[in-house]
């Protein structure tokens, strides 16, 4: 059994408005910080999971995020394993 | 002026305990994922800051982060920059 560290990167997908992206935004103008263009909130979730097989871990992973990590009509995400 | 793309990750501090997260754990145990040992949620926030100087970027988005991205006395951050 080997440990892996799994991360997931849960984002709203480019064609969903994003309002707390865009009070980050209006935020971070208000301090002077006039360069930034766009910013964008999502979820990052970290897992530790034992399992004998990276690819079993990815399969599963995925199954998470579809089921309850993430919502699939509004989000996209991306799985990232380490060891 | 380039573009810069940058993604900062925001996490709970290790000694923090992360209730959302232990939430999460729970419902992948009650879904049948129980080779989950553990689960944190963070914050994932994507800028795209127009700027001459990659330096220049790394050094502001540190700032942002300390001053309104994230909560230092609970919080750590990693800034990622890509073009």
């Amino acid at each position: 059994m080997r440990e892996f560290k799994v991360k997931v990167e849960v984002k709203l997908k480019p064609v969903v408005l994003d309002p707390q992206g865009k009070t980050v935004l209006t935020a971070l103008h208000n301090l002077g910080y006039d360069k930034v263009e766009d910013a964008r909130v999502g979820k990052l979730i970290e897992l530790k999971i034992t399992d004998s097989d990276a690819s079993n871990v990815k399969e599963r992973v995925d199954d998470m995020c579809k089921k309850l990590l993430s919502n699939p009509v509004i989000e996209d995400f991306v799985v990232k394993i380490e060891e």
